[in-house]
């Protein structure tokens, strides 16, 4: 699958996260063949969960199987350290990455472990995170770990 | 608490989710205070989630809270990269870990981001975690995501 086309289905998660008034982070895993194995959305609102991100939503849906290392993930926002952690336990070769213009994340960490790490720069992506970050600053602030007094 | 008192509720967690058929790992989040904010266990095959590990499942208890740094985790099993990555995410300052003998797990990485780590090398933890590989190794590879054919 293209790259830009297999973000569009995380981003279309993201957005329906939005939508919910959640925090809009999305992800999607997909197979060699293109098909789409499982999608998720960050739920830190809807389920009141602080561990559902994106990423680990998406892990949550597809469920268990053998081995994971037939999947490309891709994420909306660069993963945190537990998003990070979680693709390397479960052996996630390659990781596209919407964008880390609003968050760093762990790309260095997933690199040093193995994962193959493309960034995409995708416009839609950043702008929908953006918008999020500066409607609710608060909501972003405690989905990525900082302290209100920090 | 004593370490071993906060051991006490993790391990309980853990026989618990032996009892039931599952993974017997268990964890224990613990205020300075000597409160227990919440206890977890892994619900791999309880829920077929495979992101249920005890600490997660733990955290996931636990909730929503502005700040962890208040916490102590006790888990009775050294945690894999996942938990590990969400204990750095989650600020968790010190984590007491019941057993490194069956799992070396993510210590190194935990202390490299200033983790505070001990390890107990409780007995009770030893033994009931090599009672589940022995009777169970097949689950307790696919837990720690070693493949079927590795
Ligand atoms: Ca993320
Ligand atoms: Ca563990
Ligand atoms: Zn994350
Ligand atoms: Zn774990």
């Amino acid at each position: 699958m293209d790259d830009v086309a297999g973000m569009g289905f995380a981003l279309a998660e993201a957005q329906a996260s939005y939508d919910a008034g959640g925090v809009p982070v999305g992800a999607a895993l997909v197979g060699h063949d293109g098909s789409v194995v499982g999608v998720g959305h960050n739920r830190r609102v809807q389920d009141a969960n602080p561990l559902s991100h994106g990423e680990t939503q998406c892990m949550m849906n597809v469920g268990r199987r053998a081995s994971y290392a037939d999947l490309v993930m891709y994420t909306t926002l660069a993963p945190c350290m537990m998003c990070a952690g979680t693709i390397v336990q479960f052996g996630i070769p390659r990781v596209v990455v919407g964008e880390a213009a609003n968050f760093p994340g762990e790309l260095d960490f997933l690199r040093a472990r193995g994962v193959n790490v493309v960034v995409l720069d995708h416009k839609p992506c950043i702008e929908l995170m953006a918008k999020f970050i500066a409607e609710k600053p608060e909501l972003w602030n405690e989905d990525i770990g900082v302290a209100p007094d920090a």
